[in-house]
Order: structure tokens, then sequence, then C-alpha cells
């Protein structure tokens, strides 16, 4: 059977899409160039595309279609940006006084990626250590899925997990893992330390047996027994702010 | 320009598709027909249908077109239930020692609603109040969103919020609305009532302002001020479990 269409090209890595992730990354000073759909009518587009020209970026206009293919058919709302090379945080080298430090093992849908960089930011966290997949740690869709959060988190990619917690331990952090079973102590009824790294597993396989095993802490959250597991978003969302209830800021 | 294919139908209410969403459906028997993608061999949806015959429902294999039209293009693994009315969970009349409501007002996007009733059941919630839509309070996406869970949390659906309101203060629950904005007391801080009834607001408006004046108290989660919230899914669980904090079950 003939291709009705060519085939959509790969969707870049260096780019974000939708209104609220364009806004960030050019308020970031993180964009490069600006795209957005022809013959588009929309009063924040059009917003943006004149804070791009006042930044004196390069702005094009191009066929809806276009975008759909750089956005693998994300929901861009006729804009897309093409960013610099983002700033990645290093972990800190010390801490002092209640910290928040978050890692994700092995998280792999930008929708609780994104769901966790904005609870990271709403709660101040120092760091979030993010491992790179196929040697990207933010996605276009992580973008999207934060509102942008992304570009204000403090992003540290390492490419070695167990590395970068002997460097949270090294720094003053206790390593405190989300992770259901035998030994876990009741998230709501947890001392939870002033410096607290918190793990959180992946949606499938949870914490790893290795970074279960370099934790000081293990604990879960309270829960029905039929309910297997909630989002890793929605946990992040739960266990930061009981960490905030015993340190606020 | 003549359409290359007949206009997809309405997608009906009553059904439930995806792996997790169906297992709950045959497992609290609450479906009445199955219908799954002929020719595929997922083992897990081999299970349903296997389930489901043993229950005597009837069960059809059909075109994945069919399952794509029926779910509206949802991401349905191969597998649909129809499903019977399901039951409403009365508000209660009553209410002794700790006891968690959950209220959304003006909530329409499903993965947060879905998310809202996996913490509702994970946390015990003794009922969540969810205005009809179009008559429907429980859609498609919503069941799948929650992964099924949406079958066993104790929904009530009246038409009038105001009125469920007075209802669950006459049960004895304070009515604890989240948000922000003058007056609002920090969550973390906040002394939870034994008996709250917590009232999230939508996306975009967040809670009305009838519920707001209707409220006992008003919350709201510290956030850094570039955080112009976090989802609702993500809120509810982190204000959920501050109250489980303070009202261990």
């Amino acid at each position: 059977m003939a291709r009705l269409r060519a085939k959509p090209k790969a969707t870049p890595d260096d780019l974000a899409f939708g209104v609220h992730a364009c806004e960030r990354a050019l308020g970031e000073g993180l964009a490069k160039r600006l795209l957005h759909a022809e013959g588009a009518s929309n009063r924040r587009v059009a917003a943006l595309v004149e804070q791009a020209t006042a930044q004196g970026l390069p702005v094009e206009a191009v066929e809806g279609d276009r975008l759909a293919e750089l956005t693998g058919g994300g929901v861009h709302q006729g804009v897309l940006v093409r960013l610099r090379r983002l700033p990645a945080t290093p972990i800190p080298r010390k801490v002092t006084g209640p910290s928040l430090a978050i890692v994700l093992d092995g998280v792999t849908d930008p929708q609780n990626t994104g769901a966790v960089l904005r609870v990271a930011v709403a709660t101040g966290a120092e760091a979030v250590v993010l491992p790179p997949r196929r040697g990207v740690a933010l996605t276009p869709g992580v973008h999207r899925a934060s509102a942008g959060l992304s570009f204000l988190a403090p992003v540290a990619a390492p490419q070695n997990l167990a590395r970068a917690i002997s460097l949270l331990k090294e720094a003053g952090y206790w390593v405190v893992a989300a992770s259901p079973g035998d030994g876990a102590e009741d998230a709501t009824a947890f001392d939870w330390p002033d410096c607290t790294a918190l793990v959180l597993g992946g949606e499938e396989r949870g914490v790893s047996r290795l970074l279960n095993e370099a934790s000081d802490f293990r604990v879960a959250l309270p829960m029905d027994g039929r309910v297997e597991s909630l989002n890793v978003g929605v946990a992040c969302g739960a266990l930061a702010y009981l960490w905030r209830a015993r340190w606020p800021g």
C-alpha cells in the first residue's frame, strides 16, 4: 500500500511546546527560536511572539502540520520554542537547615515526571535528581506536563544514580525511599529528617533494590489494601508536604 | 470533500475500557457484557474473557476499530466492558470518629477526577461528592484514569452541590475548602477537624464563591510564588494525607 504521507521525522528533544511551557522558557531566557502556527489568532501566542521578538529571537510562522510533526502530535496550542542547552544544577555540596531533595528512580512517564517537578518547585526542593534516558533528562513532554516548571526546577541529571545518592549523603541528606513492604514506616507518622532526599520509584517496579539498600529509611503512605499504588506525582505531593509539615519553610 | 470514513458514533457513557478498569468492573460485578479485539493475544485480556465467561456474561470479539470508535480513541488495550447502572452512595447521615469526605466543585478533567478517586479509596474516604455533568458523574475516561478505583469509591452524585454541603454539615462534617488567598490557613499547620469534608475546585476557577462562603475553613498548601497551582489530583493527595497524619486510621 502506498504511503499517503511522508513518515514523520523524529521529534527533536530541544524544544518546548504549549503556551505555559513556552512562556516559562522565554521568561527564563532559555528559548533561542520561536515557531508558531501561521494564520492562528490566539492572543496568548501573539503575546509570546511579541516577547520573543523583544528578546531578539528568530520568529517563524509555520503550518500547523509542521508543529504537529515536530511535537510528535503533542498538544502544542500553536506554539513551540527551540531551547538553548538547559543548565544542570549540581547536587548541593553541603546542606544546612531543612532541605528537600527528590530523586526519581526509573520514572518514565512524562506526566508523572512533570507532576513531580511541579511539586519540587512548589515545595522549594533544592535538587531533583533525574537520570537521563538516552542522554535526555527533560523531554518536551515533561516541559509540557510541568507547565514549564521544568525550567525552574533545580534538576541534576547524573549518569549514575548510586553515585548521586552518595553525594547527597555526603552533603548531609538522609535518604528516605518511598517503598512499601516489610520494614517501611508509616509516612504520616514518620519523624522526617530535616534534610531529606526522597527517593521515588517508577510506575511499574518502584524503587530499585540498589537504592532501597542505599536508603537510610523506607516509608510508605498508608492505604486501603485494594489500591496497588498512587501515581508517582500524587505520592510525591503527599510525601513532600508531609515533610514540609514537619519542617515549615 | 468526500468523507473517507463514516463519522464516528457518539461514545457511550456506560462503559469502561483498559485492562485495569475492566478488571475492577468485573471484580465488583458491575459489567454486563465484554468486548475484546479479535485476533489479539494479550494474556491479561484473555484472563478477562475467561472471567466474564465464568460470570455468564456475553463476550464478543470485535474489530479493533470498533473499540477505538466506542472509546472515542481511548487507550483501550483491546478490551472494554459495558456497565450495569452504577450504584450511587448516599451522603452519610451521621459520622462519628475520624472521617474524610471529598467534594469536587467544577473539576472537569477526567485525569484529575480519576486521580482524586484513587486518593479517596487509598485514604478510606467515606464519600466523594461529584456533581454529574450532562447527567453523568463517572465517565469512561474517569474509570480509565482511576485504574477502575472509580468502581470502589463511595461516589455521591447530587444535582445540587450546595445542598450536599448542607447534608455533610448535618452529618457532622466540618467543611474545609482548598482555596488559596486571603484568610486561608497553611494546610501543613492546620488543625484538621476529625470529620473533614475537603472541597477541591476545578482546574481554572478553583472553589466557587458559593462553596467558599459555605465552608467552615479555608486552607492552602504553602508554595513557591512562581507556581500558580498544583494539579487537583496532586493537591488532593497532599491534603488528604495531611488530614490522615492528624487522624490516623
